[in-house]
């Protein structure tokens, strides 16, 4: 790994390990998870394409914004963060999706998955960084508050 | 692979599969080209920071259109396409970039060095679909005028 | 009450039956807020007529949002949630404004008075809510934002 | 209730009345189904979800809209309005939505009584007050309009 | 009198004369009005002065695209309307408003007594029309739902 | 014609039956005026060639927008309703527009007989439906006002 | 028809009466798409009535571009366009729809299979394009893009 | 008049008057100007309609900044402003235009002749408070910029 | 203070040092009138509050653009500017505002105090820099427009 | 010339120096037209001035767009481009434009003429070029497209 | 220091104070920080300067949004806030800038030592509040996300 | 030279005849800067190629706003203006840029260099028009403000 040569004397240097562990798990993940919603936004088929088309879109720029914010995060307390394909199909924890088309009922119980899986493995990395950097956990937050009510919204088409 | 249900009446099998065969290519290529983009820009360090970091959204967001234009003809001549993490970390023709920082003329050549690549992939590819399909070869040629600009700029920042 | 068929995995059961339970109480708190502000919009009269007439829409157009937040939060775990006028008329614990004309000054007042009342008990809602999920108190520390803001705005016009 | 002090020199106080009564009843009725229409926004559960979701947010929209039209042309012929929520809970002709999760079906056809019966209660008063007031009539006459659309829209749904 | 060059064929002769008398004469009495408007927000003085000078600049406005409306209307009848300094001077029937500078509560009656004559002369007009051109009636009861809701803003000022 | 099953319970089904009758012969009406101005905007020549080619487009726009109205009221009324092109070119009571090139003057005599012929079949519609929908009635009202303002503004180019 | 007194002195005339022919006979295409799909916009009935009335509006602006561009081209090469409607109903090789409304499942149906109808008379024309004149044969390209990605939305809702 | 109750205590008081005299004049003049400028917008008839119409609106929407900019400057050296409808009758330097309908060459060379008469009165103006007050001084020049540009686009319209 | 390296070829040094004595002390007095106006609006209290509040920012966003536009005209003419907080403290010449709360008409009357005191120190710097370099006149011309623009709407407040 | 010393490795050195000769070519004649457009522009004059002079300027900011789109293309294929005043004053192929007013039909006479002159240079360019490079043919069927169009509506207007 | 009249009801005022303590402090860090921005935005000098006097203007408009939000909040719990230039002056805890031209280097260096001290200076308060107030607290987190972010992109830059 | 055959009558001869002369002169100036302007743009090559290719592009469009604003006040004062190539070749006083790629030291040089030249060719002009024509003085001191503040933006580069 690149050797960490500007580290920022704002921060302690334990925390920033920390987040970084944490931030960066969750950039590998929703960079799956963004990469499998495109792959449904395009593959999709059945009566409900149309407006389950134009959710994942939405849902998929979400998370480009959300991978972003994370990412700087990482950067921010002074380490690099990896986002390149091969980290992303080694290290996420998302359920895989399948080449090939898919009817539109199991893209939504696979979007659901997708999500839930995520929610659940940020839950406890937001707690354990309300311990050490109060602005990194404050970013979960608002991640769970979005990713829980996509969630919801996912579940209540069922 | 999903069996191919829907094909469309107007459209040539044969034309159809040579057309998913170059685009899903282009689309795996620009796939990997964008995840690399943002991994350098979350880690360049330099003294031209600010711009390059800047310029590399700028491009990542014009992939991610040039992206969904073709993976969406790929659909419309009734093929699936493929954009999942690991096919992409297994079949994309693009060189590497490291993990960890990189500083700020190593990002400009990395980047220049991955457009180059794709240009001189997609080529062939255009020239191959203008015998058999006019509307994908034509999507080809206005990828390539896209990534030939971006190209000549970077490399004048040189 | 409506069987709970589709509880998420993702909560956990007695989080979400607390989360339900203070944010339905806030959002009928809010909605009983939100129509008493309307009222006092539609009935001023006085030489402060019209820069206190648009202050409540703007206050009112606040109110909806953050109804639209919490009473989403609440499906998000799980549970519905009840906004009909006979609950609001029965359950929130907002001050009463009266019918007919009411002077400008007197408005102001109500409407502090009102404002004062809903913080009043969000307060420890909001720390109950620390104890049990973050995201949701996360929601009513930014409600107790804008609303003591709101006060202050309002008390400092007397 | 109030005194009416600031009677219009510009208004037939017999009309004003008139006016009044039919008025205040509308916006009675409205903010009633506004209310509603929130209910069931939150609530709804189904594979229709999205779009219904969505669309009865753009009927509330709609219905505030009217509402603050109807409730400014009482004060503008002399006459205190009423929408408060108890008001409302005792006055309102609008058929009760039930308090839980409701499936999408079934709110549509909900949606679709509550805005008939408005329509249906309507209908008299704009006859009514185009025998006393034009300006007033004219405003019904857009609400049906609107209301009536939006039933067809409803309608075509099932 | 301009010679009546170009009549429109759609339009019955006499029924085009009373549009040309009704509409014509409230022309005039909105010049009027409007220039009062302007007159009283540049002259304004006293606590009131920041909202009363920005809310005559809205009516203004408002009165501007009416007296538009209205004229346009003149000419799609075929006759010419008459909007000159001299004519206004000379026909209007709008209380006058006094040179130099004026108390902002002056102000607002001022401008309540000029919105209430003009509304107690369209009236009647309205009626009229009603009878032979409902488009014509349709614009002034339009006119008269903006002057009734601005009259009841600013009676409620006081 | 198709079976009428989704009749509205809010509408009398005589006033329905008038009111699809009309509207329907004026939707033909200016689906065919629509075409034909479109017909001219291409095809016109001459010095006036730039401002009528321009005017003719926002002519086109404006029909299109009453069209949709109107089509929409018919189906809130219960009716399916017919714009086809074979049954525009059967139906529509609009003078005959001539294949080729168009001088500018002809063009202008041209669109304002199409918009005259609109017009005087629309009156006794509008007249009629006052009898039996208001609503309905309205609309005819405010296309009337769009017509004729047009007519007026065609016939002073001249 | 109307003598060709302009021709352009950049256009071959054999170049240009080509382009005339295969464009004209797109416009007349195009134009009863469009007309049949406000048709099916307007009296579609069924649970996806929403997103499918909403998708036919979408359809419809796209097609009266698409219309306004290839008609312009065949002014740019000097000869008339013919878009009226005895025109359209004579000419045109679009399947029919019915009057009366028409239930979503067939509304998709009847959409695609005009769609494709369409699609399949542009391909032969802009393959011969190619042979006389670039400009024209490139819109034809764009024009199949356009057609083709909206083919490929429909058939995928089944 | 008004009694000048509060003088600023940063302007000169014969500077002061001064400014009155000259931007007063001018206000007057350019309220004739823009009433004028609204008759002929109006009451215009002939081949060049449509661009003199639209044009003369523009010029009125210009002439309206003015007044105000200067109106706003009278006040600010503080001296009261008067732009009611008899003094500007009364006292305004523009030739009068006729009532009834006028030719549009007529319309441009009356909208000319207005235009010039106000430049060669506001000419000796600007000239004159260059020596008193640079601020106002400015207003005049920006002033002559716009209404000599005006007047060259009129002028070429010959 | 630094050395002065980059003189610019295309100005007079001894016109360069006067616009920068000039213009320094006046960013230095508009930087004081800014923090003052900002303090105000914190702490304004009374009846006015809410349109003072908001008049207090609109203020100071204007002043911001005027103090950039000075300062860089400063840098224009080859000279550093000075606006630390030590700088505005040791050499402006505004009058203080207190610490704590103040009731709003005090606030008038220190906010047009402050702007009368920068008024009149701008005066003679105008009519100096008119003698040595009239785009930095130009920029105190346009600078006194809108200063007293403002101190005459806060005058006509009290 | 400058060497080339940043030659692309994804061109052809051939194919890019036909590039670099036509499309240099082409800007060259683009320029010399945007000057001669904008010349047209200040010294029109006659009835038609208004719209022609406004036409002009559409058409000029649409060759400015053109010529930098070519312009960068020629850099992307490695060569520098030549746009000064001397290169186009000696090179352009355009018929040159008089010095001092010219009448509008003489204008509109010219500038076809200039339109006309680019297109039967450009075509044989565009040609040549679909033999050794699509992206940049491309660019030229667009270019010409756009030319094609501007002289059918100058044409239009004799 | 001005009486406390108007303390709300809803606060404990030992929180307060300790809210008004921290926040006081961080308004009067960022002023001074703000001010060395411009000053620096001003007075840069280099190679750089084009992107780094931007960059300054984006991170000055961003402190001041901050600055408003927390003195704001400051008045919400009841206490003024102090933020003139003396105050600042004296209190800020904020590295000097100099007077004078600064190279850009140089530039960056003290705009990231003023962000640190900053920064440090906040955590502790941060801290603190979240022991007595969640909603003050909130506010330095996010104040936090944003300095911590700015201050990576400058050392990034380095 | 064409005949002056409209020459304005609000304007003196002498004047017209000077203003003509010294804004002829800096349109020509102008132009020359503007088509160097992008000569730089496409051939600059080096490290800060990204953010001087941008500011180029600003430079130029600010350049060609001031050219119509100079150009049209030529037309104003009753004088034909030429911008054509061949006149700008042979009379701009601008010094020549180089063909072929320009390394991006240089062409901040030589843009400098070019601003320098225009900035002490116009101020002379300023200060003689400042004699004959105010508001073409006023022209030329906001062209010198802008010159010269992008004049120093440039030289703080170096």
């Amino acid at each position: 790994m690149a050797t960490l040569k500007k580290s920022p004397t704002t921060v302690n240097p334990d925390a920033a390990a920390t987040v970084h562990q944490h931030l960066q798990d969750t950039v590998t993940d929703l960079i799956a998870l963004a990469l499998n919603t495109k792959q449904l936004h395009w593959n999709i088929q059945g009566p409900r394409f149309q407006s389950v088309h134009e959710l994942l879109d939405v849902l998929h720029a979400e998370y480009l914004l959300q991978i972003d914010e994370l990412a700087e995060r990482v950067s921010a307390v002074g380490h690099p963060v990896d986002g390149r394909a091969a980290t992303v199909a080694a290290q996420a924890g998302v359920p895989e999706v399948p080449e090939g088309f898919v009817r539109d009922d199991a893209v939504i119980e696979m979007q659901l998955k997708g999500l839930e899986s995520v929610i659940n493995r940020v839950r406890p990395r937001q707690e354990h960084l309300g311990e050490v950097d109060a602005p990194s956990e404050d970013m979960l937050i608002a991640l769970l508050q979005i990713l829980e009510k996509h969630a919801w919204m996912l579940r209540s088409q069922k």
